[in-house]
Formats: structure tokens, sequence, C-alpha cells
């Protein structure tokens, strides 16, 4: 069994997303075909994480047996003797071309670490994450309910049936091994195959289309340095020069967004922070909002986020919880020695620049970018921070945004036409910020 | 001289707004002809404000002599006096039909009120507002500037010229009685007859549409009772069955919106606050986004404001500060018995429902749209808030929110082009609300 | 059986507090004989807890005989019939000088309403509370202990055993009534009846000394005025001049305190709060500390409140969390239309005027103590308030102050040395308040 | 002209602090006889404001002929060759015992340096603080009133006249240097010669005694580690063990305190710091309060303030503020990752211990105090901080605190009774913080 490049996979699948209906808000995916290439991302450090990854990995594989399995080269190397079949890797440059699905397995940062493969990219393929006991803000799905999860998204798109997915095959797929081999592969290898009814789009995935921030880095003379902003500390990044599989190295081909014209964009799905790091001084940064200075800010640091980003280090910061759906930015200071920096909420096309001051003496300033230092800033560099535009291309793809799938109710769920177009953001809410926990009682409820 | 009808006056005329530029957020005014019934409204209680706007009167009068200017009646009985040219009044049922433009002299509170008189109306006229002294938030024009502001606001949608708005002509009116006098009436009467080189569109009022929230009253049956938030309390609506000029009453026809059907909707500029009022105890409500019960507030009150809202009672309630172009709206708690009631941004076609808790005990609560009591609200009753659609029509014209003059700069203010599309809000933050107010310098610039 | 008046009554019995430890900040109970004359509290409204009430006040009269139960008239006419043996009531006035003890049985606000019986004193007598179901921040007691916490009370400062407080014979009394028919009442009609070890001081009652702030208020002419915020709005406040007893009226004296000299000064427990009350325009106050202006407070309201307050309105209001202990008073202002109004805590002893700024025009605020509407006042008047000086007399006697009888812990709670000192403000933050309650894990635990 | 050695100076003079009278907080100066021994601190990187050290120390030098002016050595090598005269210089180690008064030009961050040279002992000698040019919040001093700033210093405790701190005499000295060269040095030389109405103390210098935090470290074994939060990173303290006069070697003694025993607490005056530092990812502490577990802080960071620390960094993490004398300690979070987490006010005697918690998995966090990088923790290691205890000892002088002297009002400055006990805080909450600031008006009075 070897591990295989991933350049030598078929090119990524992009699927559509449509509108479900006149005033909802979440989308509905769409595949052309049924997705082939998924990039599969466990929580680091966890090892009983990996081995959900390898269960999942597993019934892909068995029950679907045209989907190829992507792993990062440092989960690679640790899975593929597990794997009785081939997995695939390779350098995080070779990804937005190929992949047409991302499955995460853990917490927030786990989806912020797979966006983060994709942060130079305007298109982003799906997240379809999987919450792994500690339960994030973000995670979507039960890693118990994997079999349905992974039925829907796939389906999505297709014509065919997908009437069982609450029924006794899908049921017995999550739990009874006899039924699962009854399923044979073939089944599942085209959305042709599939059995049952057809149920049309209505049962197709629902698409969150979280919001980003283009974040670009300018020295003292206006020239973009994003390139000191490639990564560099977390452990998948080590590997990135480093295959596993030396004839894979043979057509590794440089990626071309980062040879020719300007550096790329990087994009944070939560928030840009300047801060001061480990100086125990105050920082200094000038605020400008579309060329007009706002502000100059004195504080531990700034964060502009995204909505999403909201429930983040903003909302410890003591900004606003604003809904993923609202166009906007926020721009929310840490800890500023003023009485009156209260948090603003700026329409998503905002341009913001964050300009080291002169009055920072000669300090450097930390960037990071969804909690991953990416750079030091010094005297007279700016950061420019803006939406990341989302829009529907003639085509009938999107580009911009990150497109979470959210949870779809399982049978039984379904009360009323009001959790069709649930986000689970109420859910989230109240269960795991205890918004507006109630004082003086037991708890009860959640 | 006398006080005419407001029903006799030619019908209101709807203006377009046109998007300046791809990006831009701010619109552009465009009459299909010039304007002609002016609603001027001087803050209340303010004698010097009263000698302003007649100032105001007489220079439209006899500048601009189509036009016709109406007062509500409680002014009209101060001002006929002292106008040598008849003025307009009637009840306000009267205004939505007839008025073309309102102008506003003094701080928010007068915007406020203007905007309540077409509180049950989609389509409100623009709001041309004067700050006087005071400065308000909202209030785009200082006084002193109101030729130049008039003479924008008229010529917006001609092709006819406007380059001396910068100009002699304009700074003479302003200033030199002698050259208002060579102003010969005519000039003024249609665009036709304006002078000067043709600027086109670009030199048309810049608008920016104000979101609002539409507000309705149910019991515990379901019943809509908006009718019992008529405004009965504050002065002119005292008048609102006591014409001034008797013949008015023969044509007074009841409003149709008010006979037939369904309670018309409410409209908030600023919010719909419900509180515990005069009483002792706290309020406990029910909150309720699109048929998900979000959360029970138990507080001196809740807000739910627009985002031009954010700077008023939400600021002052430990909200963010809000774009006025940011589609939300935010749910403000006012002192809530709970350390985790963070004040939430939602998009602004969420449905919010506020419904009284039985735990009240059988006390009425209080509810206030834009700083005025409307009703007290007993236990079952709901407050259904909304934020209204503002789209535009096939003709072209818009429906929803209230469309703002911003104003304009004025010769020597355009320093680059940023300035073009500045809607003042930074203006207004820095300098009226103190925004990141530095420590321990003299105050300057300011 | 009937209704006898309290002032009919021994004189009351003021007991001595002693510092259990030189670094300890409780206060250990010392009464100079066994207490005789207790008021008994049930909240306002809950039959249930009127039970209670009756069941409490049968234990003390079988077991204690030496006690006089007192209860408001409100109260007394409902329960005398069911219990059989006399009991004692009067107008509130008389309280005070014949009132050794003051049991409450509910939440918060009946611990509030006793102690506003004894607004006007320097000297309050002990309380104990027991909470009812909903807990309450200040009561310490739950009643099923009633009988141990009774107990502790009654033999605080006897030099007579009460090694059995958490033995076989008070759990028997609490639960079998085998026991306590044993437990013959003159075993209790003075301590030197009581069996037992001698376990001196040591096991006497916890007091905490919760601070109180004076309040003045005047009129534009410097005059006090406080006989308009005589209570006037509450149940039992209307019986105030109706005696239930007729023959009880005869020996009605009037109270000293109120017939000569100054007006006595209102004791506030929570806090004081000025409010626009109904009004819809915001309260502008002048406030001043120790004859320094400070500042113009343009807001809903101010509050002045108590250590014990800032876990009442103050922190629904923003303000910080104040041990009971740090002796201090709280300003924090209710939705003050500034970015800038952080809230104060300055030494008890600050004196702090808020005056009625002219630009209130004419309206009138809200004066309230504690949650009770006091009175309305108007431009020019101004309340004035200050920390009450709590000190111990040369007899050993303190004054000022209300003494909180702290629930002990029972036999098996006690741990290690921490808890004796323990003051159950920890457990109240995290029980009822939520503290820093966290993120995204099942409640568990409290 | 040398530099000398300050253990060659007489041993320090310990002043006695009275109460001024029975309410007032501010203490009374009282030296047993005039000082001697004066450090002189001027701001880091400000040559200009070393101009004004050399000024005052002339001044000092010409009139009070029996001062010696010690610097840290790193000025010391500066300043000794304008200055015509010896001056003194040693490792800070030696100025506990030798320095009786520390002037300060600057701001706060010169005032925390100062405070933290004594930051080992109880017995901090007086600080008098000149602010230059940047104001600071416990500066109390402009430097142009250094001449009389001085003298009213100088002579409390004096019987002797300081009838003219007013008048001609400190005018003239301030502006002409012909009045100056009247004032022969033998005139100050002791307070027997000073001239003069004998005016007693009640002009003695007012005294704020700031409390200070007591902080120790411990590793997992409960070991205290002081030692590894000895100062390292500031630049004067590179200089400690490198004297400039090579002599003064001879007769150092280590200091005592070090050598034997425990190691000494540190003291802060503003507050101690936990902090993530450099490391992404959110820090997670035990807060313990008395031996109690309090809660499970996961934050940036956690400080605990004094009084006067509650102005600084604490404020900017939205603690409130509390007046210097309200004996306290503060827990303010920083950007807690939950939304219940409000600041806490607790008795300045509470013992607060952070405990490092295993979920940290590794790292090291940041620990401060005032503003200073002093060590990183580990898990498992605790931090211990408690309220250091200000008293009166037998023989009438004080321990702990630090003793500022508060400006006095000059001649003309003193409307009534109010200012005598007036400590500024008032001044700096409006002047220098812009507490509460109002809304849309144009700044005036500051
Ligand atoms: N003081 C604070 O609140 C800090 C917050 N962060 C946040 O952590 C993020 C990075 O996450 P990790 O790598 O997991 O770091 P981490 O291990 O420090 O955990 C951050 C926490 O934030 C949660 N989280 C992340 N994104 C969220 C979102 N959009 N909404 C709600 N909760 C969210 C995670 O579930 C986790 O509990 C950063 O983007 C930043 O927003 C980072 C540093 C400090
Ligand atoms: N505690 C508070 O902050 C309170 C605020 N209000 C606000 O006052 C409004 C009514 O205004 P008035 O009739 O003039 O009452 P008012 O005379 O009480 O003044 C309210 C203040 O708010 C300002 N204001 C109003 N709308 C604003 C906006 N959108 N942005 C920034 N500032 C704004 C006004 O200029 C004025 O200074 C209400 O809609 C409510 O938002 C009303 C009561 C209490
Ligand atoms: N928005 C708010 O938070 C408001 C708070 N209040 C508070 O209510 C108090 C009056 O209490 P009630 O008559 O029971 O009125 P209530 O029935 O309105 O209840 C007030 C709530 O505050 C709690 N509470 C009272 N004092 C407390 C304290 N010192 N610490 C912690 N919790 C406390 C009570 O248990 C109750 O849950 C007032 O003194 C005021 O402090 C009153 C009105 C509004
Ligand atoms: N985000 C923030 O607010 C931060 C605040 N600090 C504070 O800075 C202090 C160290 O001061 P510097 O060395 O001058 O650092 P710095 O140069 O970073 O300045 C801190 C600022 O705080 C002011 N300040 C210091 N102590 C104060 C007090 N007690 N009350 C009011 N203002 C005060 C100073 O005047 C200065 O403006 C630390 O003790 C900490 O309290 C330190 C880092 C971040």
């Amino acid at each position: 069994r070897e591990v295989l490049n991933v350049a030598s996979l078929p090119p990524r699948l992009v699927p559509k997303y449509l509108h479900k209906s006149a005033k909802g808000c979440l989308l509905s995916l769409q595949w052309p075909q049924p997705p082939r290439n998924v990039l599969i991302i466990p929580k680091l450090h966890a090892p009983k994480v990996v081995d959900s990854a390898v269960a999942f990995a597993k019934h892909l594989h068995n029950d679907y047996p045209g989907v190829n399995l992507i792993f990062e080269s440092r989960i690679a190397s640790h899975v593929h003797e597990t794997l009785p079949f081939p997995i695939y890797t390779s350098d995080p440059t070779y990804f937005p071309d190929h992949i047409d699905l991302v499955a995460t397995l853990g917490g927030d940062g786990t989806i912020l670490r797979a966006a983060s493969l994709f942060s130079t990219q305007e298109s982003v393929p799906p997240v379809l994450s999987f919450s792994m006991g500690t339960l994030g803000f973000l995670g979507e799905w039960k890693f118990e309910e994997y079999k349905r999860a992974w039925r829907e998204v796939y389906m999505s798109g297709s014509t065919v049936a997908v009437q069982d997915l609450q029924g006794p095959h899908t049921q017995a797929a999550t739990g009874a091994r006899a039924e699962s081999e009854q399923s044979t592969p073939e089944v599942f290898a085209g959305w042709e195959n599939a059995r049952g009814k057809n149920m049309g789009a209505t049962r197709a995935s629902k698409i969150l289309l979280r919001h980003r921030l283009k974040v670009g880095m300018y020295d003292a003379d206006g020239v973009n340095i994003n390139e000191q902003m490639m990564p560099t500390a977390t452990a998948e990044q080590n590997n990135f020069h480093h295959h596993l599989h030396p004839a894979s190295e043979d057509c590794a081909i440089p990626h071309p967004k980062t040879v020719m014209g300007a550096p790329p964009a990087f994009h944070a799905i939560n928030e840009l922070l300047i801060h001061r790091g480990p100086h125990p001084h105050l920082a200094i940064i000038d605020i400008y909002l579309n060329n007009h200075w706002l502000t100059e800010a004195v504080a531990d640091g700034i964060l502009i986020s995204t909505p999403t980003g909201s429930t983040a280090y903003s909302l410890s910061s003591g900004g606003s919880i604003i809904h993923p759906l609202v166009k906007s930015l926020l721009i929310t200071p840490i800890c500023p020695r003023s009485l009156s920096f209260r948090p603003l909420v700026l329409p998503l096309t905002t341009k913001v620049v964050l300009k080291l001051s002169e009055r920072n003496r000669g300090r450097e300033l930390e960037v990071s970018i969804d909690g991953k230092r990416r750079a030091g800033v010094g005297i007279g560099m700016e950061v420019r921070v803006e939406g990341e535009i989302v829009r529907k291309l003639d085509d009938g793809s999107w580009t911009g945004g990150v497109p979470c799938v959210i949870r779809g109710p399982g049978k039984g769920e379904i009360h009323d036409g009001a959790l069709e177009d649930d986000d689970g953001w109420v859910v989230g809410l109240n269960g795991l910020l205890k918004f507006n926990y109630p004082f003086g009682e037991p708890p009860s409820g959640f």
C-alpha cells in the first residue's frame, strides 16, 4: 500500500449553491457529479480522533468506492499502515486544484486549520465538519452521525433518491455491520446506481457560506509583503517540502499563484489580529476606513473580525455577537486605553487599513490570522483588510466564502417548517456560549 | 393671508434614487420635476428655531416661487402671521399623499418626529435636516448652509447646471441681499430656467437610505392591535382632529390605509422598546427569532434597534456601533439580570417576536417607538418586529427606508476622491460621540 | 386567641458581635440572654410560604416557650386563626423597640422588605433568612434546616452546650415527632436549662454586617424633605395606621424619632436609585463627591449602591461585583448617554450628592430605595447619600449595618479550616449568578 | 568631581504620617529632622527630562546644602559631568537603607519604576513626583512648581515657619535669580535656621498611602521561587553589578534580605498580570480565594490589581474605577472566553492564588508586575497575591504602602474647605481619563 500524490488525482469538482427559497439564507449544495477527492483532517495531537478518521475513511472506501481519500502528509504517514487501500497526500499547495470536499474531525480549531489550507484561494471546497466530544461553535455534525452526514453531502445534486437517508438502510449502516455488507460498493459508485426514490434538491445539504476577510500586508513604501506571512510555524507546514512518497515529487509543480504577479491575499475566517504580543507596552495603531482616518488605537491590539469570528476572540474582547449572515466586519479593540472605544460593525465592503504609528518607537507588533501568528510588523507598515466579495459567477458556481455544510435534521427531528431554514446558530448560542444563562436556577435542558 | 389645506395641494412627487457607482453605497437623488410641496418641521419648544424656519420659508418663497410651504398645524398657527404669503397645513394624515420633501430644523429628535409622521407609510419623502446649534448625530447640514443645501436638493435630477452651487451666485445669496435680489424668482421656477453649466447627476444630492423596523402589536389571541398604538401623547398629535382652517375640513378624506383591512404596521427609525416603565420590578420577555425560542429576558427592557438606532438608546445600553448601511437589526437588553446577555446583531430580515411572559404577574409593560410611548402591553401580548425591506420598484422608485439627504462638501472641502462617498458617519463618531477619545491630552481639533 | 400588641412586649434585647479572630471578617453573635421577640416575615403573595411560617412559628412556640412571635398585621390576620397560641402585631413603628430578631422566609425581596421596616433605625436586629425554593443571593439557610438554624441562633452567646446542634437531638427534631416530644419545652426556656456540653462562642452564629447607605432628600432650599419619602405604596404599609386589635391602639405612642427634630435618614441595603421612570427622555443629574462637582450624568438613571447591592441592579447595569465586606459605595449609571461613564467604586464615607439639573425642563424623576419607589423629585432638589458608619459602641454593642446570620456548616460539611470563615459569597457567585459559567460544557455540579 | 557611593551616606530617615483629621483620609508628612538623601529619577530615554533633573538637583544643592543627591548609576554617569558638586550612586540594593525621599520626573511609568526599586521592601520612602508635559494619572506636581513642592516636602514636620511657601520668597525663587541668591544656603541647612512664622503641621505635605500587592511565586512543590522574578530586563538593572566608582565596591555589602531565609515578596503598585504572552492560545488559570476554588479562567490573562491600578490595565480590560483609598483588590480578566466573567472587587486582605492548569498543555505563561515581565510560569506553578497590610507601628512610623506626596494647593487656589482634603483624583478622572466625556459638545474647560 502506498501513499500516492494528490497531483495525480482528477481535478477538483466545483459545486453550485442554489438559493433554497426566496427568503431562505442557506444555500443548497449541488454537485455536477458525485464528489471524488475528499481531504480528511483530524484534530492535531488527538490519537482518538485519528482513529475516528480511519473509521470514516474505511466507510467511504467501502461504500463509496469512487471516492479518493486525501490526508495531510503528517497524518498520512500515521494512517497509511492501518488502511488497507491507497491514500493520497502532498504538499498543501496541490490541494486547491484537487480537493472536492474537506471533512474535518475536531473542534473549531480544526475547521480553521482546514480553511487555512485554502486561505489564499478564492474558491474553497465545501467543509463537512464533525465535532468530536468537545463541542465547537462552528462544528455542525456529531461524529456518530457520520454515515448520514456523508450520504446527504454525497447525494446533494443527484436527482436520484435520498429517501432513505432517514430510513432503515442508513440507520443500519450506522449501527449494524450485517446490513452494511448488504449495501454493495457498486451501489454508491455513481448516483445513477443509487437506489430509492428521487427527492430532488430539497434533500440536498444546506450550505452556510461564511464570509472571510482579505488581508494584505504592506511595507512602509506600500509594497505588498504577503510573502512574509507564509506559514512557517505549524506542524503540517513543516512537511511542506518533505513528501512521503518520493515518486510524487517528480510531478511536483510550483503552485502557479505564488510564482507570478502580486502575492495572493490571505483570507481570514475568524479575524485578523495585531497585538503587542510579548512586549509589555501598549500598541499604537492608526485605523483608516475607506481612506479616511478613523482613530488612533492605543491598546493591547486590534481585531478585525468576520461575523463568524464575532463569537471567537472578538466576543472575549467585548464585541457583540453577529449572525454569520450579516454582511459586515467588526473592529474590536483589545484592552484599549480609552473609556470610549466601543466595538464597531461596518459594511463588509469597508476597506480597513491598520497602520503602525511611529509612536511605537521601534517595536514590532504581531500579526495573526485565525489564531496563527503570521508575521511581525514594524513602524510604517500597514495591514489592509476588506471583506471578501462572495458572488455567483455566470456559470452558476460561486467565488468567495467558506461553504460549510450545516447539519440537517434527522428523521423525527423535523417538527415544523421553522427547522428547515435553521442554521443551528441559536442552538450554539444557548448550548455552547451559555447566552443569557439564567440566574439562580439549576441548569436544565442544555 | 390664510392657512390653506394640504389636501388642496398637488399630489406627491416621488423621486428616484440612483446608485452613484458600482461600489458606492450612497444613492443619488433624482426628481422627475422640481419638488413643489415642502413640509418644514422646526424643533419643538424652541422659539429661535421657529425664527430660522421662517427665514428658510421666506427664502424658498422668494427664490423658488413654485414651492408650497407646509407646516404642522401647531406651528402654522404661530407663523402664518409673520409670513407674507399663504402657507399650508392639515391633519398629518394628509401628509403622505402630498409632501414631496421634508425639511427639519433641530436635532435628532426633530428628524425622528418628522419620520413618525410617515411611520405607517412604506414610502417616505426625502428628509433634508438642519442642525440648530446643538449638533445631532443624524442631522447633516448646518443651518447657515441652508441656501446651498436647498439648491442642491432642489436641482437634483435636473440636467440643468448646478455649477454655481459653490459659486459666487450661491455665496452671495447666502450672504448679501443685493445679489439675492438679482436672482429673480422666475429663475428658479423650473429647472429649465436655471442658469449655468450642466453638471448632471454627479452633483445631485447624496441620499442615505436609513433602514427601519416594521412593528406590529398582537393580543393574546394573535389579533393585530396596532390601533392601540396610535400616537396620543405628543403636541402635534393633539391637533390631529383640530384643523386650523375650517374650510379644509370639507375635503377631509379619511386616510385609506386606516379604514380598510389590517391596521398598518408602524415603522421605527431608531428602535422598538419594551420597558418596565414606572414599575419597580424586572420585566420578563420571551424572545423568538424566526419562530424559534431564543431566550427569556429578565431586564429593565429590550431594545430592537436599527443600525441607525445603534448610536441612540442601544449605545447607552452597551450595544455596538453599527454603520447605517449594515443590513441588520440589533437586540440589546437594558439592564438584564444576567451576566451573559451580550447584544446581538441579526440579519435585517429576521422576524423577532417579543412575548410578555406570564411571569410578569399582571403588570403592564410599556412599548415605545423612537422614544415615544405608544402603548402598554399585558401578559400574553406580543410585539412582532422585522426589518423593513428596502427595494427598488420596477418604475425605478423605491419603497422602504427613510431617505436622508447627506451633506455634500462645499467648494474647497473636496480634497480627494474619498470624500465623494463620505456619509459623514466617521465625523459624527469622533466629533459627536467622542469615540475613542484620547486620554490625557488637551482636547484639540474637535 | 387574640392578636396582642407589640408595644406590650418586653423591650428589645441588643446582642453584641465579637470578632471571631484577628483576621476573620465575620462576627460572632452574642445574646446577653436568650432572644424573646421574633418577627417572622414570609414572602408576599405566596400562600405556601405562609404555611412554612406557621410551621416555623409552631416549632418555636413548642420548643422555645419563652419566645414571642410577631407578624406584620397583614400576615397576623391570616395566621392567628391557625395558631393555637397568641401572636403579636402592630404598626411597624413599634418594631424597632421590641424586635430582638427577624426571621424572613422568601427570597432577597423579603429580606429587603424586612430591612425596610428598620430603614430609619441605626440599630437593626439580626436577620435570619430562609430561602424558599427560588434561591436568593442574600438568603443563607434552606428552610428544611430551620430547626438547626434556629437553635444555633438562639444559643449564640450561651455558655451552655450546643454540642448537639449537629447531633441526634437536633436531627431528630428536624425529622421525627417522637424525639421532639421528648424535648420538653422547659428545656429551652433559658440557656441554663439547655443540655449538653459547653462549646462556647465558637459555635455561635456567624454574622455578616452588611453596609447600608444613609439617604436624605432635600428641596431646592436645602430643607430636608425625607417625610415625603415615607412609604406609601406597598401592601403592609397600607396597614400602618390600621391596627388589627383595637385595644392595641390605646398604647400607641408615636415613634419618637419621627416627632422631634430633623426627619430621620433612610437607609438602603441595596441601593438608592434616581430614574427617568415613565418619562421617555433622558434624566440629567449632577453628581458631587465630597462637595466637588464630579460630572453631569445624562442617563436613564443613576444608582448609588452598597457592596451588597453590587449583585442587584448595579450588576445588571454593568457594575463590578463587590464583596460585601469591601467598605465602599458604587456609582453605576443606567444607560448613560456617554461612551465613557465607567462605574466608580468609592470609599464608603464619600458624601455623594445627586442634584436634578435645570436641564430636565420641569420633569419629575423617581427616587427609589431598594426597589421601592419613594418619591418624585423635581428640578433643584437633591438627594444626599453617604455610607452609614458601622461601629462598636463602648458597651460592646454595634450601631449601623444589617446583621445577617450566615449559614453555618452542618455536621459533615466542615472539611477544613477554610470553611470556618466562609461567608457563602463564592457559592452564591457560582451557583446563583453563574459567574464565569464555562462555555461548551454540559452543566454539572451546580 | 566624583560619583560617591550611596553606602557611605547616613542611614535612611523614616518619617511619620499623621492623620490630619478624624475623617480625612490623607495623611500628613512628618520628618523627624530635615530629609538628607534624595534619589532623583528622571524618565528613561528623555534627554529634556534629564535637563530638568539637573536643574532640580542644582536648586537643592544651592538652597538646601545639607541634601545629598543620588541618581541611578545609568543617569549618574550622564549628569555628573554637568553638576559642579559630588553626587551619589550605587547598586539599587543599597537604596532602601539610605534613601529618605524619592523624586521622580516623568509620567506614571517613572513612578512605577521608582517603586520597583523598593518592591521587596515593606517601608518605601515618600515619593514626590513631577509630571513632565505628558500628564500622568499618578503624577501630582507640575515641574514648574518644583521649588514650592520641594520646600513643602522639606519643611514637613518642622515646627518652623512655612508661611512663605506661598510668599514672595518662594515665588522669587521660582523665577528670579537675584532673590535666590539672597537666600543663603545656610538658611535651609536645618529647620532651626528657617525663617518665618510657625504654621505647624497643617502645612505639612499631604500623603496618599497607595496600597500594594504582595506577590509570591511557587513551583509545583509549593517552594517559593521568587528569585526567578528578580529583575533582569530593564536598562538600569543591567547596571546592578557595574559600579561606576570602583572604590565604592569596597564597602559593598550584599543586601541582607536576599541572602538569608525565604526570598522576599515582591510588591506591585498597579497589578500582577499572568498573560498568554506570545502564545496564540488561551491561558487557563485556576483562581482560588482564601483557599476556596473560585473559578477556572480561560482568557488572554488575569489581572490582580490594586485600587491605584484600577485606572491602569484593569481599566482597559473593563474593570471599574476604584478610588485609591478603598481597601480592596481587583480580579479583572483579560479577554475571557466567557460571557459571564464580570470583574470582582475583594477585600484587600483576600488571599488570591492563581494556579496554572494542566490544561495549558506544557506552555509557559508570562508573569509581570507593574508592566515589567518578571518570569515565565509553567504548569502546576502558582502565584500567590495578597494585599499588603498597611499599618502604624508602635514608634509612630508606618509599614506598607507607597507614600505619595499629593500636590497641595498654591496660594489663591484654596477656595473652600473642600480642597483641603482633596486628593486630586476627581481632577484626574475628568481631565486625564475623560470620564463621562459629554457627547456632542465642543470641549471646554479641560
Ligand atoms: N482570548 C481569546 O478569546 C482568544 C481567542 N482566540 C481565538 O481562537 C481562534 C483560534 O482557535 P484555536 O486554534 O482553536 O485556538 P484555541 O485553542 O486557543 O481555542 C479558541 C477557542 O475559541 C473557539 N472558537 C474558535 N473559533 C470560534 C468561532 N468562530 N466561534 C466560536 N468559538 C470559536 C474554539 O472552539 C476554542 O474553544 C482564533 O481565531 C481566535 O478567534 C485566540 C486567542 C485568544
Ligand atoms: N438612556 C438613553 O440613552 C435613552 C435614549 N433614548 C433615545 O432617544 C431617542 C429619542 O430621541 P429624542 O426624542 O431626541 O429624546 P431625548 O431628548 O431624550 O434625546 C435623546 C438623545 O439621543 C440622540 N439621538 C437620537 N437618535 C439618535 C441616533 N440615531 N444616533 C445618535 N444619537 C441619537 C439625540 O440627539 C438626543 O441627544 C429614542 O429613539 C432613544 O433612542 C430615549 C430614552 C433613554
Ligand atoms: N434591571 C434590574 O436588574 C433591576 C433590579 N432591581 C433590583 O431589585 C431589588 C428589589 O428586589 P425585589 O423587590 O425582589 O425585586 P424583583 O422582584 O424585581 O427582583 C429583583 C431580583 O434581584 C435579586 N436581588 C435583590 N437583591 C439582590 C442582591 N443584593 N444581590 C443579588 N440579587 C439580588 C432578587 O433575588 C430578584 O431576583 C432592587 O433593590 C434592585 O436592586 C430592581 C429593578 C430592576
Ligand atoms: N492594554 C493596556 O491598557 C496595558 C496597560 N499597561 C499598564 O501599563 C503599566 C505600566 O506603565 P508604563 O510602564 O508607563 O507602560 P506604558 O508605556 O505601556 O504606558 C501605560 C499607560 O498607562 C498609564 N498608567 C500607568 N499606571 C497608571 C495608573 N495607575 N493609573 C492610570 N494610568 C496609569 C501610563 O501613564 C501610560 O499612559 C502597567 O502597570 C499596566 O497597568 C500595560 C500593558 C497594556
